[in-house]
């Protein structure tokens, strides 16, 4: 998965390479942009399940509407911005049964509603592959809120809410991302870079550092493990779409404290810290494991 | 196809129905909300092509990215909005070549900049199936400027630009959306109703005619044909990307003179008039065909 999602990065980047209005926009969760006459920006966010790829043809229709719907929403955690309206596009064969699409709508109707998004619009075609479904997500930030996966210096402690590792059991198909929580963290605190983690930490906070130009340093020992996962699985499996961001370690005390208050089931662990790129030998890999303790 | 995009219709409209929040927004072209603090409205619309229904595997691949991005964009004409970025997904197989999904981009890339749109985000993914193309635009319009289907009033005139039918050789490939007819045309005249024809004159009108509550009467013998199209093929072939829209006939006279100052190459054709449900046999009828003359 994660050798397939490099892959991805790379194509990608060098797709939007070539389309010159393009290149400031590549690489972060959201796209945040200016909307005429409007206070805050406009954040933009398009993300796709397909049958086979994100999802087995066996897993529960509901399920699958809900992950179709929240992935995008985790970017939108990321950003700490606030989804509003989502466009979806539904991609069927004929023999696909009625009753399956309409348990689909349901989970993406349910996940909007958890978080009182306004489904606006829709789009179905046929197909004689395996289903899509894509979502589109409309939502604002506030300038001062905004976050991206560029904005780390050098000393900032690096954090993750939850527990990593192990979701690929069922758990993935139905995560609620982290927007309370990081509407909450932004409110209160000056993060420096943000980023959710859904293809696994060892992917992650790579794109996290190198986006920051800067290196980092993990303590295996201290990250927090789903029950029966092991610090392979936190690193590699990805899907647990938990945030990971970095603040000044001046402000880490008092987040702490506030957190167990606010979120009193929900840890928040110091994992590590940025440190600067010479500190590091490899720091053109993208995949840094290399700079895992 | 035009049964099967009546069955499309059905299928969306059920299926938004379940969604409270999303009624208002159902059946027009783009959906239209409100972003906090901004005086013009937020629009926002997706479209996706999919290999074996809209487009076949022999096609160009920079026509077939061309014609993925100028879809939505014709919905935009429709509403008289104006597009300003866009987000891509794109799925294709392992086999997929390198070279066909970068002219894929260059296609999409070239027609963002026919319309200075930006692409600010991007998602590629894998699939076992044909490829698929989706695209999302956001953009605005100004609330005085925004035209829905639903506008149609009683002994409006019909209009529609260029010429009908044919489409299906190679032109559908090549269209350029009428966004620049489309604001011409709400900066100087006050439009009732507009839809694009992207399923035909047979089916698209209906749909405007429905949405506004009145009937139809089109005179078949003044529609204005493509090169060896027959009104046959312009009332139901689809793919014409021309506009249709409702008009006071008292504006008629003074925007016949001044499109044909502005747009001399282009035509603009009265074929027909909107006129009492009342006056209809059937006024069910989705497909509408009995209302042409």
């Amino acid at each position: 998965m994660k050798l397939s999602r490099v892959g991805e990065d790379a194509l990608l980047a060098s797709l939007m390479r070539q389309l010159p209005a393009s290149r400031k926009f590549i690489g972060d969760d959201c796209a945040t942009v200016e909307f005429r006459g409007a206070k805050n920006l406009l954040v933009l966010k398009t993300d796709c399940v397909v049958e086979g790829v994100h999802f087995s043809s066996q897993a529960h229709a509901l399920d699958v509407g809900w992950k179709a719907m929240m992935r995008p929403l985790s970017d939108f955690a990321a950003t700490s911005a606030v989804p509003q309206f989502a466009l979806i596009t539904l991609i069927v064969s004929k023999q696909t049964k009625n009753d399956w699409v309409k348990k689909i709508y349901r989970g993406l109707s349910r996940a909007a509603a958890r978080f009182q998004i306004s489904i606006v619009g829709g789009e179905t075609s046929g197909t004689r592959g395996p289903a899509v479904i894509s979502v589109s997500v409309a939502g604002f930030v506030e300038r001062s809120r905004c976050v991206l996966r560029s904005g780390g210096k050098i000393d900032d402690d690096l954090f993750v809410t939850g527990r990593l590792g192990g979701a690929n059991r069922r758990r993935h198909l139905r995560f609620v991302p982290r927007i309370e929580e990081s509407r909450w963290l932004t409110k209160n605190f000056a993060l420096h870079a943000m980023i959710d983690l859904s293809d696994g930490l060892g992917a992650d906070l790579p794109r996290l550092a190198c986006a920051s130009k800067v290196g980092f340093e993990i303590d295996k020992k201290n990250l927090p493990l789903n029950r029966a996962a092991t610090i392979d699985d936190a690193i590699s499996e990805g899907e647990d779409y938990e945030l990971l961001f970095a603040i000044s370690p001046r402000n880490s005390a008092r987040l702490q404290m506030n957190w167990r208050r606010k979120f009193p089931r929900l840890p928040l662990t110091r994992i590590g810290c940025l440190i600067p790129q010479s500190a590091i030998r490899n720091s053109q890999s993208l995949s840094g494991y290399v700079h895992f303790k």
